[in-house]
């Protein structure tokens, strides 16, 4: 059995936790972005400074020592998921990965005729690449509708699926409401077709272990600044034997082998898909999140993120007013309605409150389409929250009741 | 008259300028990326903590002020090149604003039949996304030669221009010789014939004041690591019809209109080009970058830079067995090349002296391939280098060739 998490004990780690003035912020916006431990605040100013130089090029004893860092963190980065380090390639993020699969694997591989399919539930980040790709190409995208509860619906996955399909892009966690995948299952429906499979990772890896060999998935993609890391860094992993047939993405220094103006060659994964100097010091502090999570462990993270969202999903039923959307093993995100009052006006008055949430449509419109709302109160927990902050919410919500009742 | 400036008190601003045992580093590979001053991490520290939120997103006051927060250094960023706020377009650096140029205007404008002109010093990140087009769309590549010692040769490019030419991609400042391009001449030529002009601006910004509307520019790119700034960001800037009529890049959160998997409508720039949560601390990392170089002023930066060149290069003229590439009216970047010593084991052996430089190709082997030189070394020239940097380089040259004599 793993020890329960000290949430209260955590926040200590996190110098954003605190108002200017000194109170308790109630942060419940984590599946926007996650605040950053001290750590990770550390590595930066770390590689920031004393240790600050070039990496992959420098001939000095600091540049070399940049490369080893930046290196060991992409290691992490490919331990983390299950993968192997040259399957790793480091993008700006979530958004940039699936970007760098549509039009390279994609422009490659997908012709008019062929399917994608994506589910009513995808991020505006895992639907418009693969429109822009369709603009392109004249490929159809397929959308794969939700179960009642908010899942996406495999067993209607197994029935749209042909041979025409050659590719399934699905999140693992709904960013809105806390869906989570059966990955394997969906894994193996996209394969019996002859199709690949990306998983959208964004929320399922600051909650769940992730081993893309053991998921059976062909690309995985998450953003840095979920999981507690920096800003401007995320990954790509992709199984070896498809990023090396993959042409390039953009052209620069770093990504080749040998420059003339009559004939370019490139370098082999993962180097051909990171052209310019990347972004060095995110990398580096996206290793000091990774250490950060798994020193507390992926399996005790997991149990908490679920905890959280059953607690304040039954709270929220005995609340007069509220509805609650998503299934009841969400893990970690929570959206809700409160009856006669705008999502917006209540993120404003929670604020008064010390209280923050995300209200809006999450980057995911189709979702809203689907529920009939322009637009949903969203609570999203990180390894700081506890039961406090879900009082504070459920007082801030009372408080928009008497106001707007 | 600007007053000169005083490196070895600047220096004090640069934590990463000291070695681990405390002496002074001499780093002349600012032309690789430049150390980055305290004030510059500070900013990072904060953004990364007590004012940590995400932006364009939020309904609480927290992620409202980091919104403003990143919207300022993009007002910066645009001050500081002589543009508008709406037309600075973030990337994760140069190399990123040359293919996101490459692959939304030049994809929707450029066909089998049209030219773009190049020149034998670009760097690998303004051939290869070019390159890269070219394999997409038939349009041929021109390359510019160079004067004997090493321009950009505009006589040669009035004549080599024709009315099939819709681009000319050119550095303002070389990264291997220091050389500055008369980006106005440049500019005139290209409109001469319709063709629209991009200016990577890498080794520019660091060292000469930018505005582009005086110079004529159509796009201009460049990194913020080479600005003292923050790696994994960097701008580009173009007039606002061209950006305007410019399909989006990448697709994702953010740049979007509305989406529905039947039509999905853009949003205007620059939002159209930053799909996905943006680098949000590193953006404000670089307005503070900006803060620090406009506080010491361009005009006493460039004044600066061309002295340690002009110093560096007599002094190496008159070391034997030396041979020095570039312009007498180079700024900031010295290229050279020792007799009978590779340049790799030149930089090996000043290492040991705590002198950095930078020994390679550059990213730039076509102009590798005009000096008929497979590498060179490089002494790159920040705010905080002076004359004792120059002498360090000077007896570590000598040490050198003593070793290898």
């Amino acid at each position: 059995m793993s020890v329960a998490l000290a949430p209260s004990r955590l926040r200590a780690d996190f110098p954003g936790l605190v108002t200017p003035g000194g109170e308790v912020w109630h942060y419940l916006d984590t599946g926007a972005t996650a605040q950053k431990p001290q750590a990770v605040i550390d590595a930066t100013v770390r590689a920031m400074g004393a240790d600050y130089a070039t990496v992959h090029r420098g001939v000095y004893g600091r540049s070399a020592e940049m490369t080893l860092a930046f290196e060991a963190a992409r290691r992490k980065v490919a331990m983390f998921l299950g993968g192997a380090e040259d399957e790793i390639v480091f993008t700006r993020g979530a958004t940039e990965a699936i970007n760098l699969v549509a039009q390279t694997w994609g422009l490659e591989n997908l012709r008019a005729g062929d399917r994608i399919l994506l589910s009513e539930l995808e991020h505006h980040s895992n639907i418009v690449p693969w429109q822009l790709l369709q603009a392109r190409t004249g490929v159809a995208i397929d959308v794969c509708p939700l179960t009642a509860d908010g899942k996406i619906d495999l067993a209607a996955a197994e029935k749209i699926l042909t041979p025409a399909h050659k590719l399934v892009a699905f999140a693992h966690v709904s960013n809105v409401l806390g869906s989570v995948l059966h990955v394997e299952h969906a894994a193996a429906l996209a394969h019996n077709v002859g199709a690949k499979i990306l998983i959208d990772g964004c929320q399922a890896v600051p909650r769940l272990k992730v081993d893309v060999a053991a998921l059976g998935a062909d690309f995985y993609v998450f953003s840095a600044h979920k999981l507690y890391g920096p800003t401007g860094i995320g990954a790509l992993w992709a199984r070896r034997e498809i990023l090396d047939a993959m042409p390039p993405y953009q052209g620069g220094g770093s990504m080749i082998d040998r420059v003339t103006f009559a004939r370019t060659t490139y370098a082999p994964p993962p180097q051909r898909f990171e052209a310019g100097t990347p972004a060095i010091v995110e990398a580096i502090g996206l290793g000091a999140a990774i250490d950060y999570v798994e020193a507390i462990g992926l399996d005790r993270l997991h149990v908490h993120e679920v905890a959280l969202a059953r607690q304040l999903r039954e709270e929220l039923r005995r609340t007069n007013a509220v509805t609650v959307f998503g299934p009841d093993d969400a893990v970690g995100v929570v959206s809700f309605a409160v009856e006669g009052v705008h999502p917006h006006d209540l993120g404003t008055i929670l604020d008064e409150e010390n209280v923050a949430i995300r209200a809006g449509h999450h980057c995911a419109q189709p979702l809203m389409d689907h529920l009939g709302v322009p637009a949903t109160a969203r609570a999203s927990f990180g390894l700081y929250n506890d039961e406090t902050d879900i009082a504070a919410l459920l007082r801030g919500i009372e408080r928009t009741k008497r106001i707007f009742g």
